[in-house]
């Protein structure tokens, strides 16, 4: 059968994992097409990965008409226009998170995206593809752990990390949009609800730099969902140890916890600091598997046909809600949504 | 030396447990009398640990003059006024928390402890003396994790011990004050702070009798302390795996994390079940040597003249705090203290 | 540049996994050619895995020059045969373990690869490949626990497998030979040492059929290296909770210890039966990622002219030491080498 | 009623931790006497402990008839005659293992005790009273396991302890006989059979000290039973990590690990070296409790007229084990017994 040619945007370090993925690990992929401001991004792509055909405007890599679908990786004020503009050139449309850093540029977006009815869209929430957050999903619909009340999220990035993370708060649209979009995606997706009200709080406890942005280096939220269920979640940007993604279902018959050492293999160490495990460094190492698999759906949703789960709903009420604990935390409120 | 002689109040399973310590495993201590309307506690009093001088009436047995302390296990609703009785008796007292269940109560009761200087005081938040938590504490005064900033603490009852705890709801206040008050006592320990605002959420879950007392089975709170700092605490009453007791102290430069785990011993079985260790059933088993150890110190602290670090205006912020909980949860809103 | 050709022999369910690694997730291979004496296996390939030639004569297959190397996936007792007909015709090799089940019979094949420099000869002890391991093995060469003088290594399957295993045992040599070459080439390349002395003890607890053929269903072995180190080899074929292959090495400064909760995913279950991680099933499963690596490594050496780490020697030593743990367990006695 | 009066011999750390025990932790329980030739270990008995009586004769302290119970606890050389002269002067006895360093010795102290039936003898193998010991045997029992048919233990002990350990090597009767009597008591017990035939290697891998007299600082050992089932036991005394007692017990139809971490409580420490739980520095701390509950047991059999379980037979085939564990290594040869 004839593969899926696809054209990425965005060729940043996220971008680059996603090419190399589509290049030479996803069946029926074939990335022939790249589009970056950067020249010495365009250049990787052709040297490293053989793409043959290289642009610095992505209207122009739009016109490409042998392309089948377009992956883009781009900065996130981009995703909006991005998505919007490759889906009304009749594309396949794989993005990165989150759709927009505003729910009303979200909403157009995902108007235009469910006007095009016979083109996949999809959104990069990969932990819904990690192994163990879909065992733990399946657990679940096997009625595994009774009815989900409670859903504890967080993301930890490593301190290092941190001081580089100040220069991108902005573009980001800071902590609750970066990092907890997708502790937000996936207690939506074990509560099945929507949020009704959140308080958020947190501080710049470590960097104060991240204060000049009203951002911060650690939070937590407490989220009310419409179901009546519970959320806490939380993000940090002070983890010594590794990154640090964890999630625990609590239901009523059992309970699930997903990723509470982030181990980076199955090696224990015991020696004169104890017995330990030595943890995964950045996210990109902790859902590889993830990054694999969610791309490979893309391709499997463009070749038998299929809608994938993950929907341009998805993205906005994610941003939606992360947009609500922003606020709740810049004005310390309790926000009813 | 003389042993300390003690006359204990309530007899129930907590009372007996520390009926036993104080009788057979607590150096220097001898108890010698003891108070409950329950002929056969007094029964087993007298037979099981030798307890010569048995009473039904509190008052008759402080007028016991050969007793040099009073220990107080009785219901919630008489802690205030047996504490305040001890002491006005000239004993020494030690009682299981809360002091009461309102603040004004707690604040009669702190005024007459802070009357009697020279009468040792202390309230039963075991907790602080289980080895695993004196280590956290330990260890952050050593600056092994920099600045505490998050205090994640939970208390989960076994599920086959909810219906019991429907009819002991009132009396015991709910459960923001009768699980929750440890946790409380938890976070102000390790975050040094006051609270100052609180959001709590819940609901019955899977028991629905206590909806009618305005109770949960699960909950959760966020706390925004006065320094800046936050706790989230939960409670549940679902639990299936075992009591499970959790608290997770984030720091600027590392993290503790005490008791993921509620093993029983250091057994693992590996069968068709997976690789798995079996849990402590109950608080008692789980703090056994906490319970032991704070007796203890209960004693060494009358022996040496010393006072406890645990003061009673400990009970009553914690109660307040438990209140403030209680109250956000009915009311669905944020309260600012 | 060019895709490396590959022609594979044997497709039951380990040549199945190999080849769907060579096709779809081996950069620069193509799997071009599949040889095997079962019609169905041969139309798996063609309709599955879109491999164009297939044979059911080996010698055919060889006679295709458009190859460049041969994958050998046979039954064991064919390993020897085919190595060194394809060393002979000239093309690269990748061969399953062991070499051969005699030791005289592997010094042939040796000898046949060694007289081939030209072209890469590789053999599937994939556990070199597998993350942990390779983790281990840098740990160890940092001089992190300083000099390795104990290795523990254990082979465990399911006992549910085990009937089946029955059968296979004669072709396969029996559980040392089977399952401990893959421990045996561990402890060596962990001590660089070779086997001096070795006494196995063992027996059919459970499954009394493979008495018949002198076999056991668990055995232990101990062993002596040249260079004073030690050794315990384990083989089981009746663990309830999984596929469990661990491995510890002790040295002077620290200890390292692999895969002691052979877990199948970062999931924790809490539940009436306690705080239990589900485990894997099978060794495809265990070593999914170190098959893909060992089939890169042999890819990568042919396209960088590079000679791989495992030798044809370390077969022929792994078969020579289990072939004296297999006659230590049916002689009860002390065997030197 | 009366409590049990109990003259110690032997006052080192561990006599002063049994001491302790008998004094403040045992009920019914009365230390009233203490034996050693070292007169600031009595003074410590009679300042730190109360004790009244204080001996530097031992056959002195035996003629204090008002004594109910021995407790001895002198070093190895005089079990034997301690235990005999002891048992010959009508007492109850409690003995530190083991009996003695020869066979001949123990079976001639065995036949002292079997002679009084009418009094109490019970060895020190605390391990038997372990909380997660004793959980094992009860799970075991209650068939969770279908058949034991290997246990795997080892005592591993701190490096930092090692250089000490040379000047005690000799009269401790070597590492087989000082760290694996345990090992080899739990086998036995598990396993319910003796000895066949063993293997035991080892060296001096990191303290040449040892060599002097023929000692190890790490060893390995594997045990064939009669009944056909298996033990491997090692020993160690180079650990970083802390005191490492771990067995490990495979049945037909589960396995229980016992150990395998030994942290020294419920904290973990999440910071740059990782996810890592603390351990126990030595034997004391690692069995507190098992040396309560023995003492414990004791004191009740006495009490309530039951003999031990564990009985002088049981010494003398620890012993008449452990011998020929060290012959095997120091002969390097498989020795049947």
């Amino acid at each position: 059968m004839e593969k899926v040619k696809i054209g990425i945007v965005g060729l940043g370090r996220l971008g680059m994992h996603h090419a190399q993925n589509l290049q030479y690990k996803v069946r029926n992929a074939e990335l022939t097409a790249a589009c970056s401001l950067v020249p010495e991004e365009l250049e990787a792509a052709r040297k490293r990965l053989g793409v043959q055909e290289t642009y610095t405007d992505y209207a122009v890599m739009l016109e490409n008409k042998a392309l089948d679908a377009v992956f883009i990786a781009s900065s996130t004020s981009e995703h909006a226009g991005h998505i919007a503009a490759a889906m009304k050139a009749g594309f396949h449309v794989f993005s990165e998170k989150p759709i927009a850093l505003e729910t009303a540029e979200c909403l157009r977006v995902q108007k235009v995206v469910e006007t095009h009815q016979q083109q996949v869209f999809m959104l990069g929430f990969q932990r819904r593809f990690d192994p163990s957050y879909i065992y733990a999903k399946e657990k679940i619909e096997a009625n595994a752990i009774g009815t989900p009340f409670l859903v504890r999220s967080q993301t930890s990035d490593l301190d290092k990390y941190a001081e580089f993370q100040v220069a991108f708060t902005q573009a980001s649209g800071g902590i609750f949009l970066d990092a907890n979009v997708h502790d937000i995606d996936l207690a939506r997706w074990y509560l099945k609800s929507e949020l009704e009200s959140v308080y958020a709080i947190g501080g710049c406890y470590e960097h104060k730099a991240f204060e000049q942005y009203q951002d911060a280096d650690n939070t937590t939220a407490l989220c009310r969902f419409k179901n009546g269920t519970m959320a806490t979640i939380s993000a940090s940007r002070t983890a010594m140890h590794g990154h640090h993604t964890t999630t625990e279902i609590l239901g009523t018959k059992g309970i699930l916890r997903i990723g509470y050492t982030p181990a980076i293999n199955r090696v224990e160490i015991l020696d004169h600091y104890g017995v330990r495990q030595e943890c995964v460094d950045d996210f990109y190492t902790r859902f590889e598997t993830a990054f694999l698999l969610e791309a490979e759906e893309f391709i499997n949703c463009i070749v038998e046909g299929r809608k994938p789960e993950i929907t341009a709903e998805d993205g906005t009420r994610a941003t939606e809600a992360a947009i609500a604990l922003t606020r709740s935390y810049k004005e310390n409120t309790l926000i009813r949504l």
